[in-house]
């Protein structure tokens, strides 16, 4: 799985990077995971599900009609900020677009636990940080993390 | 979603119960939830992946190999037994079946959570229980409750 | 440390029991944990901090001034009943006290776990659990496993 | 609760800083919850159990002996990193000292909270940070921020 972690709020720019990375990691066949909120969460997803991919969606909070419309699973963690930990470990590449301190919580996380970190216009805290140029250079440097990691 | 929780170890007749449960699950184009790992998990599983279903495994350590290999989607949890949480907050409806402390404490939450838990041969704790007499019984109960919820 | 868990709703009766099991669990000089909110969590950690004791209340949700006044230690965990699974873990020994379903969770993981589990007017759900004849006994039983683990 | 979040590698200089700093907190009477191990973590409880004062340690594993011998609450929680999370719900303020990306995780969380962050020598990743220039300010600062929230 490639996780997305970014932005909650709604920025047209970042959701449409977000829409695209999320449609071309479904059309490698690939499962997004996410936070399933707003913004990048939902931008993401929903440029996945309409290429056909599947998307899970780890939420904070335990009600589970709080997920965007575009998540096809739905895990109400009831965890908390904690669920950004489960992202990024379910997550063997991470792509950060965005953000805020939750993302840069995810960002750090993810560093951590040695998952490799791709960054779209994101959080520069560290030389680790692949920086992408663009949606179509962050999932072909996440696709081929993945395919090195099999 | 359906969860389905039960013994992680071997045990023939419950196994072939899982089994079944699970490709009714699926049958039904509903998704199932479980721990990921062995014995019952495995089995129904094994049966919702065979009729085309979906698997959610939501795993105890942080390694995606511990899963068994009929989970569609692998979480990782790194929580240890808190995972078990997460499985009843991702389920609608839980069908336990055998189990030892783990289910008990799985049926526990579910129905301090106040998810309607189906009880084959598991644990005799609570009338809130709903014993099923068979598998096809427990899954035709579950669907009834799912569709009460929708 | 020694947990103590039980039901949350006020109960006279179990609430004069869990106040003594505070009570000569502080003045052995042990440290009690417990869920930081009402009923039996308040009347234990009443008895322990009344002798001097120390209490540690893990909290289910985010704010530190749900615990109940009796608390020393407050630790809003904000992971909601995967909070249960943290008190088991925290404590060698598990006093339970009467009780609805969260106890029972804690009990199964208590199990699951290896931590003995001393029962006062609790589920019988197991004969692993140590019947307890009264608040004296099962403290009495309690200091004897602290003291054969260290 | 102030909280302590830095290196978990040993560093002399880092180490002196965070045994002051320690130390400072239990001499003004305010307990203080770190994460258990080495390093910083160690150091900080080190200077703080001299003074008298209280140490919580949240450990990530769940066995209690991998505490340093320096806390007086030790608790395991068997969450990984995710423990990170319960540090900062816990302190009212953080005071962060060198550290890795594990720190850096634990700074994001701290702001996304909106638990006010104290550095020395660690990451300088917002103008949110409040930096220090000793240990004595950095816990001036942090005691006024505490009697600020009271």
């Amino acid at each position: 799985m490639v996780g997305v972690v970014g932005s909650g709020s709604e920025d047209p720019a970042l959701n449409a990077l977000a829409e695209e990375v999320g449609r071309l990691i479904a059309e490698a066949g690939v499962t997004l995971v996410n936070g399933g909120l707003c913004g990048v969460m939902a931008a993401s997803a929903k440029g996945a599900n309409r290429a056909g991919g599947t998307v899970v969606g780890l939420l904070p909070g335990d009600d589970p009609l709080a997920a965007n419309p575009h998540v096809n699973v739905v895990l109400p963690t009831g965890l908390g900020e904690a669920r950004n930990l489960l992202i990024v470990r379910a997550a063997s590449v991470v792509i950060a677009i965005g953000g805020g301190y939750g993302t840069l919580s995810e960002v750090a996380l993810a560093l951590k636990l040695g998952r490799p970190v791709i960054g779209l216009g994101t959080w520069e805290v560290s030389e680790d940080i692949i920086k992408a140029a663009s949606a179509m250079d962050a999932v072909k440097r996440a696709l081929e993390l993945l395919s090195v990691q099999e």
